[in-house]
């Protein structure tokens, strides 16, 4: 047996609370190495007495990556604590005891000690990763306000071109604001999203808001408090959630605080809101290598973004009376964090207390791309902007750069880098603002478009659309990605969104089985059929697709709700290549 | 190569930073499979520009277990963010990269990826792991209040024994109190150490108070607050730093607080302190299986201390105001938290920054016998008891149950679990009033006791002195271990006290480089032959010790500073069993 191969983690995503007094546990073992996983717990104040090692409670081999296997049980205990231990067995008929001083012979003074036993010494609901029902329960919508409706002429800045009159250019404004929204949310519950991201609002200077000047401001150009405050009542009347986008890791140039160090240097009462190495603060804007000599530490090397430095009692208050007022004042439901993964843990623990203390089951979404464990531990994040899983979907159907057997086993990794509650509100994204849209990722291609999305609607985490993609807009990298919404029908896609409108409906009927059930990778094809199942209790959902290049023949029993590039003869599939059913 | 073996961990004490700008990575690999890592890193924001792949930072192998080899680095970036990942090369002469996404092909498409890089997105001073330099200038002491001294009679409880008239049963009381420690502070600062660990001193109705009733008030029988602050003064002026213990996992059932819920049940105003599954409360004290009939939450199955709720937020303000509390009236320098694993995350959370608000450099030290990385990232404590640290060196050394090569195996084991700054000034214990002391676990060996504590002077975590230890007194587990002081120097053991004073001015002479220096295991041999060597930059201490049945014959080129069972002879030292010698 491998046994320098297997791992577990106390206290973290291999041992947690998942709801109640319901804990889960997992084991990682060589792939194709053990046969079988027991796991031998009880109280740890009464291993003297009981005889755990007699009746090891069976593991289930889960998910399989391309190195590992993943075993999981769920278990609890009377008193709301518990020790517990591994009996493997490898396929060489070895058998071990894997505990808290690691691996040993599997005999009777090894697993009689207490102290070679895991703990979780008490269940404690208030350290409980918790997940909010209403968010499994969405399909997000993001919009990039500059860019998706101009409903008040009044308050166009300066410049402003024509609607969609060409291809956004860095600097462009087209006039998108708040009341183009409202007057469009019949569009979006139509469509039938119930939850709208919303990139910056705040007054900046640029068409994109990232460069913040006052965060208790709405853009003047977007409109006021008043009509936000519309805004967010008529999305809540719709049942449509409202997420804004707070820049907490740097301000902008503009804003007052900065410009109060640019003129006073370390006499400025701001001189610690920043991390500034050397006074007066300068930079010289001439080029990618020339920026590195910015006298203050900024995102990126980007000199009209200085970092915030959220370590400083003024500035973290005065952070957290924004994350609060937008809260209280405007009943929004949930925080999307630019650049989360640049401010400290610290931070985030109070911006997760103070949300919280505000309002039930708040949402905190972080920008992360990397591994997120440590702001997923229940104390700072609900979730992250999942781009490292959709990658791997991207990278598979999309990119053909991986084989189907390296998207699965990314995606099972994946998986089990979290906590169960966690990956089922994930923030799974395809395109974004900042990236090229979907369409264009396709190479314009709406067959394999609609296939990555099926398959990405069964995924357990909750899934946005970037606004447009249902009527079919294109658009390579930033800014190109951010043209102007198209409202006009005669151009809009009309099989899309009434591809888009079907999917959604099947994700929010299934929504319980898609969040919670288990991932059964029924077929993983060299030819590039795909066959995966989600089972919770008596419910299956199915998706059947065709990612090879020439058509497959299925049989299932169950009924085809949603495809494309199907046949269906009495209960006989045939996918052509990019084709997909969904059955259940 | 076993890649399945390799393992890191972003964000964890696999990736952290150390001191100032300085971040210390670790990768895991299989035991003697691996030939040598070297680190690909450089800032997030150049890597399509920079060739990282072209100069790897050589990894150094550093500790060995059983079953894997841990390497390490110390390395940092210019603009304090970091993005790296390992090339590493087997034994078999393969190479691989291993990333943020696992294991691949060392290949341009995968090194020149920045998605496939691991992340320390910024370096954050108050998200780094705070280890006191007072801490590791340390020595401790751990008094028993009821057993050290008798200052002063008028406070002695009813039944009190003559001092030492009798082995101590569960009950017993003879009048130690708090005017007793002052009255014997010269013992300590003869001794030499510079930090006293007190066990519960506030008000409750055992000897042992670890059931509180009021945890605002001295209890009576050891003094008052005045004497109390006179206490800490008389320490302070010694340089001798204190440090009270804390039991907030559960009350005593004297409390006012659950002598309220008994009376009033669910209408008490205390009735969500405590876990209650079912009013009125209620137990059968009839023995260990119908103690599991109890209908409340209690530590183990003791009916006596009912477990508190520290997630109500009025529990939380009552304890966190007597942790506050204590430090800023009477200016003590640590809390020992007891039972501190079944506590939530979160209320320690709020406890280091109470703490950390009112005292710089404050230092927690939780109750923890198993792994502790959930409590030792640096938002709760700094140290827990190190149990499972000295019981390897107990198994080896004194019970003889494990081979040599086991133990330096687990201790390098539990080093690598945590942060260096965190083994620094982590409490390595031998004994409480918890155990049976040393002296009885050594048959009453007294040249095996010393050759314990010299070895476990070594280590580079703070030592702790049972009170009485260093005069020879025995005693099997609690009660027996908690048997009066004897302060008659002629029943001391005189020559046993020497030592005591000699190892730990040892210890505080070469404390920079026991506490930071690196573990250079020179020799492990079968035949009892160990040498452990502590290095940093040009200082390095050394112990050479026998723990098997022949004279070991040793050349060394230093000098020996301490020693016992050696003689030595133009630089070659013969060795006896349960011999050592600490040389320089």
């Amino acid at each position: 047996m491998n046994t320098p191969a297997i791992y577990h983690r106390p206290d973290s995503e291999f041992a947690y609370l998942y709801k109640d007094n319901l804990m889960h546990i997992r084991l990682r073992t060589a792939r194709g190495d053990v046969k079988e996983v027991g796991l031998l717990h009880g109280d740890p104040y009464t291993l003297d007495t009981d005889h755990w090692q007699d009746q090891p409670t069976p593991m289930k081999r889960y998910l399989t990556t391309d190195l590992y296997d993943f075993w999981t049980i769920e278990v609890t205990e009377p008193f709301k604590r518990i020790s517990y231990a591994f009996k493997v067995t490898g396929n060489d008929g070895i058998t071990i005891f894997y505990g808290d001083h690691g691996v040993f012979s599997f005999e009777k003074n090894v697993y009689d000690s207490p102290d070679n036993y895991f703990r979780l010494p008490y269940f404690h609901e208030v350290d409980r990763f918790n997940a909010p029902e209403w968010v499994k329960k969405t399909v997000w919508y993001q919009i990039f306000p500059e860019r998706f409706a101009n409903g008040d002429k009044s308050n166009d800045p300066k410049n402003t071109l024509p609607w969609g009159s060409k291809t956004p250019s860095a600097t462009d404004f087209f006039g998108g604001d708040l009341q183009g929204v409202i007057d469009h949310l019949d569009h979006l519950t139509d469509l039938g999203v119930n939850g709208i991201y919303f990139c910056p609002i705040f007054k900046a200077k640029s068409n994109h808001k990232y460069d913040t000047i006052d965060y208790m401001e709405i853009d003047p150009a977007f409109g006021d408090k008043a009509t936000f405050k519309k805004l967010v009542q008529e999305c809540h009347k719709r049942g449509i959630k409202v997420m804004l986008d707070a820049v907490f890791n740097h301000m902008g140039d503009n804003s007052s605080q900065w410009l109060d160090v640019v003129k006073n240097g370390k006499d400025s009462k701001y001189a610690d809101w920043f991390h500034i190495n050397k006074f007066p603060v300068s930079y010289k804007d001439v080029g990618f290598e020339q920026a590195k000599n910015i006298s203050y530490d900024t995102f990126a090397f980007t000199p009209h973004m200085p970092k915030l430095n959220t370590a400083n009692p003024e500035v973290k208050e005065h952070l957290l009376k924004i994350a609060k007022y937008w809260i209280e004042e405007f009943d929004i439901d949930a925080w999307r964090l630019d650049v989360a993964n640049e401010v400290d843990h610290e931070f985030w623990r109070d911006f997760r207390r103070t949300c919280d203390s505000v309002k039930k089951d708040f949402y905190i979404l972080g920008e992360v791309w990397h591994s997120s464990q440590g702001w997923l531990q229940g104390d700072q994040f609900s979730a992250v902007m999942n781009y490292a899983y959709t990658d791997s979907i991207s990278k598979y159907l999309i990119k053909k750069q991986i084989p189907i057997e390296k998207m699965v086993s990314d995606i099972n990794d994946q998986l089990m880098l979290y906590r169960d509650q966690t990956d089922q509100i994930q923030f799974n994204v395809l395109d974004s603002h900042d990236t090229a849209r979907l369409l264009t990722e396709t190479n314009d291609d709406k067959d394999l478009m609609k296939q990555v999305l099926a398959f990405t609607y069964l995924q357990p985490g909750v899934p946005c659309i970037y606004y447009g993609d249902e009527i079919g807009m294109d658009g390579g990298n930033d800014p190109e990605c951010r043209k102007c919404m198209v409202w006009d029908k005669s151009q809009q896609d009309l099989n899309l969104y009434d591809f888009f409108k079907h999917l959604i409906a099947f994700r929010k009927d299934n929504q319980k089985v898609l969040s919670e059930g288990e991932m059964v990778w029924e077929k993983i094809c060299d030819d590039g059929l795909l066959i995966l199942s989600r089972k919770l209790n008596d419910t299956e959902v199915k998706i059947i697709l065709n990612a090879g290049d020439t058509p497959k023949q299925v049989t299932t029993s169950q009924s085809v709700v949603l495809s494309n590039l199907v046949t269906e003869n009495n209960h006989e599939l045939t996918v052509d290549p990019k084709g997909f059913a969904l059955v259940k």
